[in-house]
């Protein structure tokens, strides 16, 4: 099974504004053939992060989420820049979404959404050493800061309008970066 | 912000064999108005386990994901068939791609893949009291079945080929669970 299949051939089904959607026709190493469909996302990827106030404190926002048709509670993220670095985009994108800028980011992991259908991913990176500053974002309406505490993530988690897989993850690597248990690189 | 925009118009704009694409009109109630789009999963839903050989280890498949085309490490999961409730969907499941049954299912969390594009969710599911039992699943090859122990978390977490989202979010969930401190429903 660690011999990856081979890739026959790849078609391009269907593509929109922000989606574009493939077929794959695959070879497995044990000679079964089948077809698979993936999505793949345009842009240079995504960076998710968690902005701390101070050991314990951590900003969330709430916004309207077009997929569910309701308001969540998530955390601040949004694309990388063609040609910017992670680390630029995580300053800017914080700047716009929490009006806040930041000293430090620590790079945790970069997850997929779902590694049999999407190809790409987000990485996920801890902020801390915050100061004031605004930039004005391309937000339909202004997003709503929410802090929350680390030492209160079971209650987060158990909340309808924090549904999002990512950012129960990467609030929980935060939580072992902290108390030493899992490794960060700084950006 | 509390009041939900209203939807306009909903379009289809794509749809192959797995994928719809829709896009939304939409009003903000501060009367900004944008165009969405967002992905409308078929089907009835999906589970995905947390199976607990004893207190500690549980249960991982290593797969082929077409969409990161490589394998990754992850946990039991897959759709729920046509009038399959949750609880039979994840015996199905856990007989076709781990090789046992089991007697106790406890629903943790519904989460999503991304609110902002996506509409759904998968149904995170911590399992006990297994029992050997098999059943022929449909996937293209054998799925390897790796044990690995929730005190080991943060180790599996680093690793390149354990990148998504939801597993990291199941397992701290399961973690927070046992420690008694995040709520569980039997199914």
């Amino acid at each position: 099974m660690d011999k990856k299949p081979q890739i026959l051939a790849r078609h391009r089904l269907a593509e929109t504004r922000l989606f574009r959607i493939e077929s794959m026709d695959i070879r497995f190493s044990n000679g079964v053939e089948r077809t698979y469909e993936r999505l793949v996302p345009g842009g240079s990827g995504a960076v998710m992060m968690v902005a701390m106030f101070d050991d314990d404190r951590f900003a969330m926002i709430r916004e309207y989420g077009g997929g569910v048709e309701d308001y969540t509670l998530t955390l601040p993220k949004g694309a990388i820049d063609l040609g910017e670095s992670m680390r630029d985009a995580c300053l800017r994108e914080l700047q716009e979404e929490i009006g806040y800028g930041a000293r430090e980011f620590i790079h945790l992991k970069k997850v997929s959404l779902s590694p049999s259908y999407m190809s790409g991913g987000i990485d996920l990176v801890l902020v801390r050493d915050l100061y004031e500053s605004k930039l004005e974002g391309d937000e339909p309406e202004p997003l709503e800061l929410v802090e929350w505490r680390l030492s209160e993530l079971p209650e987060l988690f158990a909340r309808d309008d924090c549904n999002e897989g990512r950012v129960l993850a990467a609030l929980s690597l935060v939580q072992q970066y902290l108390a030493g248990r899992y490794p960060g690189d700084p950006l």
